[in-house]
C-alpha cells in the first residue's frame, strides 16, 4: 500500500498533484522501486537518481504527443510506474515480461528503444527535424547522462543540432558518473561548472553568514530555502562549451527539488531553439546502501533490503580475467589495459590497481579505445581492450580499418559474449563471431571453460597482430576435461570420440555440446565432441579429420546463425569438396529478447536438450 | 626541373633552407603536384592546401622520430614528396605503385595507415601515453581537417587528451570543407573564432588606417607585412570550446606563411601538455581552378592543366540516384535525404537543390546519420541515408541497434560497393553484404545494373522497415537483359539457363556472370545466370528449382568470401539439405590493395576471365 503511488496509473494522474504530493509520490515510488529490484533485480541506482526528473518531466510536458528519449534506458523505470506499469514489476527483465529498458512495443510512452548509450540526442534531432518538416507541435527532449554525452555520436548530435537550431531540449542528467565513476575532460569541466557557478558562489556565502548568525530553527530553514530558490533559479549561467556549438546552456539545478525542475521545464517549454539543461542528480537517492556504493548499485541481482546486496563469494570470469591480465603484466611491461567506462564490469579495476600508469578508463567511447589502442600497439605496447561484445559493435570500423589493416598488436577481450540474460535484444552478445569473422587478419578464439580463458591469454601475448577471445557473462567455471595447457594458434582439441556424428562447438556452447553427448550416450547414440576453440584460424587437420571420420558434422554456436562460426566451416567445406551433411545450431536469425539465459538458451535451440533433439533427428 | 625541388630526397634536406628558399620549394611542389596528378588522378585540392604547413612541420619536427598523423590522409601526398618518394608519384595509386594514403609499409616517416576520417586524434593520443609509459621523448602531432574532428571519434579523442594532459599537438587545418562545404555548429563556431580574433580585428583596423592614408608602394607593403605579423604571432587566443576541456588553443594561424608557421610550431614543440593549433589554408591553393572549384578538385582522374577537369559527359550512377530520389520526393513528401558530408559523392546534392528542407547534411557523423535517420523513421518521415559502404562501417552498432531491432523505415543507399579501385583497402566496399547479412530484419538488394537499380528504389518505398541498396561506384549501365519493371521482394530472376551449373550473381557481378557464360558458351559449355538481387530474403522458389536442376552452384559476388551473398546460399543449402556442390567465388579473405578496378578484379579472382576459368575447373 502506497498512498500516494497508488493514486497514479498515467501521467494525468499526477497533473494536479501539488509540489508536497509530489514529494511524498517521489518516497513512495523510491520505496516501491527498492521493494521490487530486490526481488526481481534490475538497474537500481540509475532509477532512485531520476524520481524527481521524471516526475517533473510528466508534470511539465504530455506525454506521448511530447517525446521523451531515455538514453540507454536503464533509468526508465520511473516513467514506466508513471505510464501504467508498476503493476508489472515482478515481472521486470523476465521472459515474456517487462523490459528493463523503454521498449515501442510495450507502451506508446517509450518513444524509442534504448539499450546502448549516447544514442537519444542522435534519435531525438531526427523526431524534432521530423515534426518540422511536418509542422506539427510539441516538445521533444533527450534525457542523457554525464557519461553518456561523451560518447562520439552524441557529440555529433549535438554538431549538428547546433547548426539547424531546431527546437530541442536535452536534459543533462549528472550525477558525476558512469557505471563507475566518471572520467574525461568534459567530464571534469562539467563539474567545474557546477563549483563556479555563481549562483552555487552566492549560496555558499549566504549559508555561511547564516552558519555564523542562526541557531537553528524556522528563520534559518526559510533563509535556507531562499537559498536555494537563489541557487537554481532559471538564470542561464555561461557554459562555453555547449554555447560555443549554438546549443543554449541552462543551469545547473538541483536535480531533487521537484519545484525548481517543474519552474525550469516549464520555461524550458517555452523557449526556442536547442538547448540544454544541466540537471545535478544524486545516484542512488534515498537508499544509504545504494548512495554509498552507486556503482555497485547499478545493476543488482535479488537482495535483501535490510542487509543490502552482499558478495556472492564466486568469482566470476571477468574478475579471473581482470586478475591474469594485471599478473601478466607484472612480467611483460608493454602490456596496458584499456575500458570503455568499465572498469568493474570488465574486471580492470583490479589491473587499475596494481598498475595505474598503464591503465586508461577512456570514457563512454569503443571507437576511441579502438583506434588509441592502435596508436599505443604502433609505438610498441601490447594493449588489451577488454569490452562486452556488444558495445564493441560501436568499434567495427576502427577494428577493421584501425586494427586490422596494419595487423597492429592489439588484443580485444570480448567480455558477455554469447546470451547475457535479462538485459535483453541490445545486450546480447550475439554478433562478434559474425562481424569478427568477415574481418581479414584477426585472431578469433573463446576457451571450453574459464581455465583455458588463462592459457589463451597467455597464447594472446605470443600473438604478434591482432587477436579476440571472446567469453560468456557470469561466474569461472572449469569442465575438467581434455587437456589444459599451452595452446598453439589454430588448434581444436578433440574431447569425445563418436560414431557416425561429431559435434564442433566453440566456447561456452562446449559444455553444452558434452551434456548433449552424454545424454545421447544413454540412449545408446555416440557422438564424437570437439573443442572448436579458434572461430579462426581453423585448425585444418583436426578438420579434415573429422570430415574424413564422421557422416554427420553438427556446428554449435551461441551466435547469430548467421555468418558466424557454423558459416565457416561451411565455407571450408564447400572448398574442400566434403560431402558431409553439415548442420549449424546456433542462435536463429531474429533479434533475442530478455529472459533467464537458461530459458533463452531453450528458446534459442542451444540448450542441451534442444541440441540432443536436433541430433536425435539425423 | 625544378630548382629547389630537386635539391630535397629527405627532410633533412630542407632543415637548412632559408624561408625564401621555403617558400620557392612550395611554389616548385605546387607545380609538381598539379602536373603529377594531372597525368595519374588522385587527390589535389586538398594536398595544395598543405604545402608551407607541411613543409614547416618538416624543418621544426625531426619525423619520424617526432610522429607527424594525417587524418584521412588524402593530404600526405607532400609529405610523400619530402620523404624520398617524388619519383613514385608516376605510379601513385597504380597496382603495385605508390599509395594515395599513409602506408607504414611505404615508408618509417608514415607513422600510422589512415583513409577514414577523424581516426589521427585517437591514434596519436595512443602514440604519446606509449611515449610517456616508455619514458621516451619526442613530439605527436596530429593534422587533423575541421571536417573530421567533428567526427565522433575525434571528439572523443580530445576528451581523453584533455584528461590525461599527455604533451600532444594537434594541427587543426581548417579550410572551412570537408570533401564539400563545412556544416555543423563547430564549424560555425570556428569560422567566428577567425573573423572574432582580438588580432583579426586588430589587422582590419591597421588595413582601414592604411587604406585611407598610402598611396600603395613600399610603405604600405611593409605596413602590411607587419599587420601579417601581429595577426598571425603565437597569442594564445580563447577558444572555450577547446580550453574547457581542456586542450589549449592556440590561433589562428596563416597556413600558408611559412616563417609563421615555423615559428609557432617551435613555440608548441616547447610547451607542455595538450594543445590545438587553429590553422587556416586555404584548399586548392595556388591552381586556380582548384581554388575555384576545390570540391570539383578533391579527387580527379587525368586531366589537362589549362582546361583543368572537364566534364565527362557521362552519368555517374551516384547522380543517377540522386536524381531518381529527387523525382520520388516530388510525389511522397515523407523522404528524407541525409548524407555525411558527401553530397556531391553521393548524388544528394540534386536532392538538396529540389527538396532543401527535407536534406540534411549531418557531417562526418556515420554514426549520427543513422540514429538521426531512426528518429525521423520513428516520426512518420521515409528517411534515405545515401552513404559510401566502407563509411557505412562506422555506423553499424546504429544500423544494428537503432534501426533494425525496431524496424525502423529507412533505406540505406550504399554508394561505392564492391571494389572501387584506386583509393585501395581503406575504401574498397567489401564488406557490407558480410556485415548486414548477420543483422536480423533487413531486407539487403543490389541490381544488376543502373536501370533496375531504379526499380529497386522503387521498391524501397513499399517496404515498411529497414532496407539497403548496394550499387557501384562508376557510371550508369543498363545491361539490356532479363526484365525490367516492378520488382517484388525477395525475387531473383533468371537470366539465362544452362546445363550442369548455374551462376548465382549479385549485383555487379551479374554483368561479369552474364559475360563469363558467354564465353564459356563458346567453348561449348552451357552455364546457367540467375540475377540474384536480393541478400535477404532469398528467392526460395527459384533458389529450390536451381537446385534441382543443376549439379553445381557456383555464387559470384564483389565482397569478402566470409559470411557474405555465398555462405547465406550455402547456409541455405545445409538448412534445406541439397547436397549439390556449391561453390563460393568472391573476394579473398585478406585486404585488397589499390589499382584499376579491372586489374583488382582479375587479382581477386571475380574478373569474367576468372569466372569462367573456375568453372571449366569444376
Amino acid at each position: 500500500m502506497y498512498k500516494y503511488l497508488d493514486k497514479v496509473n498515467s501521467p494525468k494522474d499526477i497533473k494536479n498533484m501539488s509540489i508536497e504530493e509530489l514529494d511524498l509520490l517521489a518516497k513512495d515510488i523510491r520505496k516501491f522501486l527498492v521493494r521490487s529490484v530486490s526481488k526481481t533485480g534490475g538497474h537500481l541506482a540509475s532509477n532512485l537518481g531520476v524520481v524527481e526528473l521524471t516526475l517533473a518531466l510528466h508534470k511539465v510536458f504530455d506525454s506521448p504527443k511530447d517525446k521523451i528519449v531515455w538514453d540507454v534506458g536503464h533509468q526508465s523505470y520511473v516513467h514506466k510506474i508513471i505510464t501504467g506499469r508498476k503493476d508489472k514489476f515482478n515481472t521486470l527483465r523476465q521472459l515474456d515480461g517487462m523490459s528493463g529498458f523503454p521498449k515501442e512495443k510495450e507502451s506508446c510512452h517509450d518513444i524509442i528503444d534504448t539499450g546502448h548509450s549516447s544514442t537519444s540526442i542522435s534519435t531525438a534531432v531526427g523526431l524534432a527535424c521530423a515534426r518540422d518538416i511536418k509542422g506539427e507541435d510539441g516538445s521533444v527532449i533527450a534525457v542523457i547522462g554525464d557519461g553518456s554525452i561523451t560518447g562520439g555520436m552524441a557529440l555529433e548530435a549535438i554538431n549538428q543540432l547546433g547548426y539547424i537550431k531546431n527546437d530541442m531540449i536535452i536534459i543533462l542528467n549528472d550525477n558525476e558518473m558512469s557505471i563507475d565513476k566518471n572520467v574525461g575532460g568534459m567530464s571534469t569541466y562539467m563539474s567545474s561548472l557546477i563549483r563556479n557557478s555563481k549562483v552555487h558562489k552566492m549560496k555558499g556565502e549566504v549559508d555561511r553568514i547564516l552558519n555564523m548568525t542562526s541557531t537553528g530553527g524556522q528563520i534559518s530553514r526559510a533563509a535556507s530555502r531562499l537559498t536555494d530558490t537563489i541557487m537554481y533559479s532559471f538564470v542561464p549561467q555561461e557554459c562555453a562549451f555547449f554555447d560555443s556549438i549554438g546549443v543554449k546552456y541552462y543551469g545547473p539545478i538541483d536535480g531533487h527539488n521537484i519545484s525548481d525542475l517543474i519552474a525550469c521545464l516549464k520555461n524550458a517549454k517555452e523557449r526556442k531553439g536547442p538547448m540544454l539543461l544541466h540537471v545535478i542528480t544524486k545516484k542512488g537517492k534515498g537508499y544509504r546502501y545504494a548512495e554509498e556504493h552507486p556503482d555497485k548499485y547499478h545493476g543488482v541481482s535479488k537482495f535483501d533490503i535490510r542487509e543490502g546486496v552482499q558478495p556472492s563469494g564466486k568469482k566470476s570470469i571477468s574478475a579471473a580475467v581482470g586478475e591474469k591480465l594485471s599478473q601478466m603484466a607484472c612480467v611483460d611491461d608493454r602490456i596496458v589495459a584499456i575500458t570503455a567506462a568499465m572498469p568493474s564490469g570488465t574486471g580492470l579495476n583490479i589491473f587499475e590497481k596494481n598498475h595505474p600508469n598503464r591503465y586508461y578508463d577512456v570514457g563512454i567511447a569503443e571507437q576511441h579505445a579502438v583506434a588509441f589502442s592502435a596508436g599505443l600497439a604502433k609505438n610498441g605496447m601490447k594493449p588489451y581492450f577488454a569490452v562486452y561484445s556488444s558495445f564493441l559493435q560501436r568499434g567495427y570500423d576502427q577494428v577493421l580499418h584501425d586494427v586490422c589493416i596494419t595487423g597492429k598488436n592489439v588484443t580485444f577481450l570480448i567480455d558477455r559474449a554469447g546470451l547475457v540474460g535479462n538485459d535483453g535484444e541490445t545486450h546480447h552478445g550475439e554478433f562478434d563471431l559474425s562481424y569478427l569473422n568477415s574481418i581479414p587478419g584477426i585472431t578469433v578464439m573463446a576457451p571450453k571453460d574459464t581455465k583455458e580463458l588463462m592459457y589463451m591469454m597467455d597464447l594472446s601475448l605470443e600473438i604478434d597482430g591482432p587477436c579476440a577471445i571472446r567469453y560468456p557473462r557470469g561466474n569461472s567455471y572449469e569442465l575438467n576435461t581434455g587437456c589444459y595447457g599451452k595452446i598453439k594458434v589454430g588448434t581444436y582439441e578433440i574431447l569425445k570420440e563418436g560414431e557416425d556424428t561429431v559435434i564442433l562447438a566453440i566456447g561456452d556452447m562446449v559444455k553444452n555440446a558434452l551434456e548433449a553427448a552424454e545424454s545421447l550416450e544413454k540412449e545408446g547414440i555416440s557422438v564424437g565432441v570437439v573443442n572448436a576453440r579458434f572461430l579462426k584460424p581453423v585448425d585444418e587437420k583436426i578438420l579434415d579429420e573429422v570430415f574424413s571420420k564422421y557422416k554427420n558434422i553438427v556446428t554449435v554456436e551461441d551466435n547469430i546463425i548467421v555468418g558466424g562460426f557454423g558459416s565457416r566451416i561451411l565455407q571450408y567445406a564447400s572448398e574442400k569438396e566434403y560431402n558431409n551433411k553439415v548442420i549449424n545450431i546456433a542462435l536463429p536469425e531474429r533479434f533475442i529478447t530478455h529472459g533467464g539465459c537458461d530459458e533463452l538458451q531453450e528458446l534459442a535451440g542451444i540448450s542441451v536438450n534442444k541440441i540432443a533433439e536436433r541430433i536425435k533427428k539425423i
